[in-house]
């Protein structure tokens, strides 16, 4: 049996989704947290976005195969729906800065990774001093100068669509950086506060904070709009673009097709990313 | 010279607004900060809303006095305006968790704290699993059963209008409880989490978080809607009303008469405070 889970987190003190030996992760925590409330020696989770370290998450999108026996047992003498009392149990054991808003036996062929459509990031900005709220300041970056917004959504125009964005990532050893950029569009909150929102079918690391940190650079005015299109095009990583703060970015949004599509999906994503990467 | 200062924090980690020897205040924080801005040994701050240990504000107000000259000579080689240059100085020196979003010269006859109609407070919570967010886990309190929010508004509107609030007031010596109570409503934002929005001309101490806590009991059915009214009219300090926690209270705004009237309504309340409290 395949569960869903949607979460969130901030990742202020995390190092990123990742499990990585001796070090503070999403994934590290959760497992333990699972593995409690399951009464197993481990678990194993299947992410839909990797987020870098410091990277926060309110719409994360994760999975866990659990034997249903296994389920069943753990829900002791709890009246509520094995997974109702499972959330509770695993939020009881969870430090605050990760929380599991939901469990749902996922649907048939359902693959949180790879049938997912896209992904869905903001990046906040608070560009004056009256927007800096300290309330919001573990994921709204304060910048010291006013930004154009635009000049910068007239620079994102040129990112948007099928490219190589070598330009924008950190390549690894046989990955593809060939991407689509569904959407990236800035605009201002109720409060002021500027967000770009940033779709792609998937992104590759450290590539949305790139692509933000290109646009605050013409924001500011230090760059013309143009800069955005001609950094693209060079194909190669680029001095002039500093990667925006980790702080800044969230993960809003996982998108998965219609259930009866998830296993087409997954199918045609694994096909690709085995043919160019 | 009078500035006004309009500032936000987040209360996690101060005792409050007002300074306590050997506490973190955040009056006590700001007024240091601006005297190392100012370069002159101390400042004093009045305020429009004195907040517990714990609470945050949005929309805090407070004056300071200041020799024309001291702040013309603060600003050194700055080309910006000298209270530009001072907000940008100050909050360079301020810790994170409070920043000052603006300072202005204050129009004559004003006063933070008695020339203000009324505060506006808003106290958040979480009452769905799916609605805890990790990102706003300072100011918004996660609660484990779901809230009536039509039983809440219900019993709030017995609590409307003037009345002796000492039931919902940790009194003071010589201190009146009488208050007008402007606003006591309960909605939810687009996200779904619930908020009450709490306006009165001023609160005694405790209060708003005792007013909430009495409708939260409404809330989850432990207490029916006429219980809230009940409770007012004994004007006594009830065992049955749990203060709700300081994390989900937040000043949003404190309001003032048009500038002519500034000085009209501080004399006003001045005279009120001498005459009952």
């Amino acid at each position: 049996m395949r569960i869903r889970i949607d979460l969130s987190y901030d990742g202020t003190d995390f190092h990123g989704w990742a499990t990585q030996p001796r070090l503070r992760t999403v994934q590290g925590t959760l497992e333990e947290a699972l593995a409690l409330a399951l009464r197993v020696p481990e678990t194993r989770l299947v992410v839909a976005g990797r987020t870098d370290s410091g990277v926060h998450a309110r719409g994360q999108v994760a999975q866990l195969d659990v034997d249903p026996d296994v389920l069943a047992a753990s829900a002791g003498r709890s009246t509520d729906p094995p997974l109702v009392a499972l959330v509770r149990r695993v939020n009881g054991i969870l430090p605050a800065d990760v929380r599991v808003r939901s469990m749902a036996e996922a649907p048939a062929g359902f693959d949180a990774r790879f049938s997912a459509l896209s992904r869905r990031y903001a990046y906040r900005v608070a560009d004056r001093p009256d927007l800096v709220d300290p309330l919001r300041r573990a994921h709204v970056v304060a910048w010291p100068r006013p930004l154009d917004l635009s000049a910068m959504n007239l620079a994102a125009a040129d990112l948007l669509g099928l490219h190589d964005f070598l330009s924008f990532c950190k390549p690894r050893e046989g990955a593809t950086t060939i991407r689509t950029l569904e959407t990236f569009a800035w605009s201002r909150e109720a409060d002021g506060t500027a967000v770009a929102t940033v779709v792609a079918d998937a992104f590759c690391h450290s590539m949305v904070r790139a692509l933000v940190g290109c646009l605050l650079a013409i924001g500011e005015g230090r760059r013309d709009p143009s800069w955005a299109g001609e950094v693209l095009a060079e194909r190669a990583r680029q001095q002039g673009v500093s990667v925006a703060p980790a702080a800044g970015l969230t993960l809003e949004e996982v998108v998965y097709p219609p259930d009866a599509e998830l296993l087409r999906r997954a199918e045609q994503t694994r096909a690709k990313r085995e043919e160019i990467g």
